[in-house]
């Protein structure tokens, strides 16, 4: 078995699949690009900062315990450990934190029983006898998952370090176990996340029961093996088989984790059919269950997709993780597919419902995303609390942003025999083979995308840029030369013998755009967002004049908005948008239609954007502006 | 200690108070009125399905256990006991059901401990040890607050029988406990009810301890006794002292409850204070935090108000008991104050909170009731079910709808030495002292309430009639004669000398009102809501041409509206709409505004009225439709 330096999701050669990624090392963001500096942030201040609340919150006492090397309470959630492990996943997929890395995989290894198992909450003597007996509720497997993911992040970032050899025996072992307790079993784990994870530990090690385990735990699903507990059936995805299932439902990183499993099945498996499952699965999230951020999840009750079209912004749960796994969802998909719809989402959710749950300090961050925070909000909890947090009782966010921005760099861009294809743009370098090119950008502040071939081979090869949904007014130039610019399945196609030193200008026009919801979404009608690019912007408390209330603003659709500039400040990009402050009436909550006419001064304030909200004086926020002229 | 024939909140003789209660059984409900239909639908078929369903689902069985007599496992909530109690004063106010009276009035006695301690869970050996270790939580006084209430009813409705006496002796040996174990103790429970348990039992025992006590818990909490556990000490009101709280917060229910006892205390102490906070947390409520239902609670996830204007009418809670909370504390504070706001508020929440909870039949509930069930909603699960159910894991709602409507009659007038006062419209008989009248309506289908002087005194008094806040042409006739109709702070006060035989008639009309909402509530911009006297309307996809989603509906506000009437069937009054169904366009969730302009075919449709909804095939219904205007 040959190792190969890749980053998360590697299919097989075999596998189905329209586009295939680039090794990982054949990537590099580098300085000055926001995606670079998004992981440049996450390696110097997000992952620390993990590493170090995990010790103060215990979750590495807890396995201390285990090996009989402390003896504090077991602390936090009961799958504490996954924090853990996407910690070192996230050290992998980074290349840094050595000590921290030797430490905890020398931990790991030492805390594990001989058949396996490995979890420190139900190896505690106390909760020893509920071990595989709850799985409804355990996320034994859950957390067998991340650890595996761990691993695979070690085999392919760093297969030659004794740690990462030890982290993937010690996940194998874990494996093993798996498949040679539920190999032959109807059950399931009440959260997936394990699917996924064993379909890509059989990428790194060629050992088919994995990937048939990850099979039969998609099949298995739906047939009411879970006590349905709390929250029914349909919170687990367990309410009917996923191949027969025509929505999405439940909770969401339950829906997504296991959507993303089942694409790894599918693909390894020539399963077309369950690629076609989730192909309409993703399509009924996105057709009447997404915000306009990318967020999903519209309950915090249950942490679920609502309704078709229930999308409130001050109730917007949005979980920071359901992002992640729409994102990870999406590019599974796109490598399947190549279908640009795919690529489009992952920009979107990348730059708003994913950026906007880290703080610019890079310590704090949101597990629910909202897309509206009231005036007189109470944000004492931190179920939805006024500004972000450096961790949170369940921690799943933080180490699963760390994991996901040290990886970034593997999401970009995808190549093969016939090219080489850029989805997300980033300032860096991508290569594949002999081919290689340099993009330097501001995007998404600035319209204009410049790549340079460095490295090329002889014969003619397809550069292809991604023109997306939102933009319909793309221009090129080759060399200085205005080209066509026309997009065929989202892709402009450059097809020609290269040479180093080659030049193509990219300009995406980003106008500011007011948009507003399906009809159907009852939550923001007659009100609109405004967006530039791939950003999706918001008015904050902080930029409205003394005295008045956020909520009383309104815009006029025919009055013009203007981008202001910053250069490198905290807002690179900010709007300036005339609005109406409401002078409201005091006749009550309900009164006769119509209202009395009311309406106040104009002003003009400065929209943010959205991602870059809660880093000033905590205040009400809104995405969606009401319309002045639907007022009266 | 005499006891006196009264219903539920009868103020002592030297309490606070502007107007004073009649005695329970000098109001009786006759058919053919809605109020008494209702009530008489209780006695024949909600209390008996109470009965049956507490021994269907073991609530009687668990005391059973204690006494030695059933060796089942423990069934249900851990306050499964204020199942019983509910019941039981359900029963006691009905004058009904004896057996059932005289069978827990027994096993209440014998299950009792010899210090008076009683319930169930925490008298299980399994459980006996966290008996008051977990205040937060174990709802043990809210449960004794319960049988208190039930003692309450029993002393007031049949103080010469042996279960009733049996009963308040029961709940006395209780209090005396609370009194001895807390009377000097800074902690209180996790839920809020028994502090106005205490202080009617003081008002039917004159035991002083206990309404110091009750005072006492009002003090004590707010100052973070409580372990916060997961919601935070919001939830339990327990984050400041309710003395200097502005707004209500948290758990509806509890916070409603707290302000009744609150109410209770402060008009049997004197506390004006005490009493203008339960006034200013009733305005902020009902400024910013009440649907156009009367339902309050914003959110599934801990059943709570929301932020001020967060109304969603999909993820309305609108829990039943916080309606009836509503109802409860609007009738004190109507006492103590006379303010017409309060019985305006009773009348709203009567007619459309608390009768939409109940089915037709009388045996099916709903727990949460939102004003909007969408087309694909999920309703699989009885956290946001389709349909009322029969009974509910957590049974709170049924057997206190069972209770509030077997003492029904005692909320709906008033009187005293200046006069009668009749704050909501019933047929039925309403006596006082030596003066009486018979009120016959079949409001509020009918406009026309007819009041007729079957006894007086030879001295003048007042005839009190409450002219509700949403009529503006009330007209009077007395013995014939147009009389001058002119509402002093929102009654019309007739006062003279009065003859048997006098009959005055009220007609309130009741044009169909368009109600629009303070254009804070973001979730119903652009909509409007039909209400026709009291009653709040919707639309039901029964009432929509096959083929037409009704997402899709939108009214011209310049459309003229019928009412049609319908005699004695399930919808004695509905109102015909004129409505556009909208081309819904397939640009997907997000465009580009203004969308494409798209209507479709108009057409009429029928509203129901909101508390009748979901008596016929399960289905989408919405309370506020979109204005066609606003639809470009």
């Amino acid at each position: 078995m040959s190792f190969v330096s890749h980053g998360p999701v590697v299919p097989t050669p075999d596998a189905l699949g329209v586009l295939r990624p680039l090794p990982a090392g054949a990537v590099r963001l580098t300085p000055g690009g926001l995606l670079g500096d998004w992981q440049a942030r996450n390696a110097g201040a997000t992952l620390p900062h993990c590493i170090d609340q995990l010790g103060v919150h215990g979750n590495l006492t807890n396995l201390r315990r285990v090996t009989g090397d402390a003896d504090a309470e077991f602390a936090g959630m009961w799958f504490a450990d996954t924090d853990v492990h996407k910690t070192l996943e996230a050290a992998f997929w980074s290349g840094s934190a050595p000590a921290f890395v030797d430490e905890v995989a020398a931990l790991l290894e030492k805390a594990q029983d001989p058949d396996g198992y490995l979890n420190s909450f139900y190896q505690d003597p106390a909760h020893r006898d509920r071990q595989w007996n709850e799985l409804h509720y355990s996320h034994e497997m859950y957390t067998a998952g991340h650890l595996v993911q761990a691993a695979v992040a070690a085999a392919r970032s760093a297969p030659d370090e004794p740690a990462a050899q030890q982290v993937l025996s010690v996940a194998r072992r874990f494996a093993d176990l798996l498949v040679q307790r539920y190999g032959d079993s109807p059950e399931v784990d009440g959260h997936p996340e394990v699917e996924t994870a064993l379909a890509e530990l059989y990428r790194v090690t060629g050992h088919r029961p994995y990937l048939d385990l990850a099979g039969r735990f998609v099949t298995n699903r739906g047939h009411g093996t879970l006590d349905a507990s709390r929250f029914g059936p349909r919170y687990f995805q367990d309410h009917e088989p996923l191949r027969e299932s025509t929505e999405v439902t439940g909770h969401v990183v339950r829906q997504l984790y296991l959507l993303a499993g089942a694409v790894d099945v599918a693909v390894e498996t020539g399963d077309t059919a369950l690629l076609e499952t989730a192909e309409r699965l993703w399509d009924s999230a996105l057709d009447s269950r997404t915000y306009i951020t990318g967020g999903q999840g519209s309950r915090h009750r249950d942490e679920a997709f609502g309704d078709p079209y229930e999308l409130p912004p001050d109730r917007a749960y949005a979980e920071t993780c359901a992002a992640i796994g729409s994102f990870q969802l999406a590019w599974r998909l796109l490598l399947a597919t190549g279908k640009v719809k795919y690529a489009d989402e992952m920009e979107r959710v990348l730059h708003n419902g994913i950026a906007g749950s880290t703080a610019l300090s890079g310590t704090e961050f949101f597990y629910s995303n909202p897309l509206q925070l009231r005036t007189g909000h109470d944000g004492s909890h931190e179920d939805a609390p006024s500004q972000r947090l450096s961790w949170y009782s369940c921690a799943c966010c933080p180490p699963n942003l760390a994991r996901l921005m040290a990886s970034l760099h593997a999401y970009l861009a995808t190549g093969g025999p016939g090219g080489l294809q850029l989805h997300l743009y980033g300032t860096g370098t991508f290569s594949d083979g002999g081919r290689a090119v340099e993009v330097e950008t501001s995007y998404p502040w600035d319209e204009q995308i410049t790549v340079t071939v460095t490295a090329t081979s002889a014969e003619p090869w397809a550069l292809s840029l991604r023109v997306p949904a939102w933009c319909d007014d793309a221009r090129l130039t080759v060399n200085g030369n205005p080209a066509p610019a026309h997009a065929e399945d989202g892709y402009l196609r450059l097809h020609r013998v290269w040479h180093a030193g080659d030049r193509i200008v990219l300009t995406l026009a980003m106008p500011t755009r007011l948009v507003s919801a399906h009809p159907r979404v009852d939550a923001t009608r007659g009100a609109v967002a405004l967006v530039r690019g791939p950003l999706v912007y918001c008015l904050e408390q902080a930029d409205v004049p003394a005295g008045v209330v956020l909520e009383d603003l309104c815009l006029d659709p025919h009055s013009s908005l203007t981008v202001a500039f910053h250069g490198d400040g905290p807002f690179p990009v900010t709007l300036q948008v005339p609005v109406r402050a409401r002078a409201v009436s005091d006749t009550g909550l309900y009164g006769t239609w119509p209202p009395a006419a009311a309406s106040g001064p104009n002003t003009v304030v400065t929209a943010v954007p959205y991602f870059l909200w809660a880093n000033r004086t905590p205040g009400p926020m809104r995405v969606w502006i009401p319309l002045a002229s639907r007022e009266e």
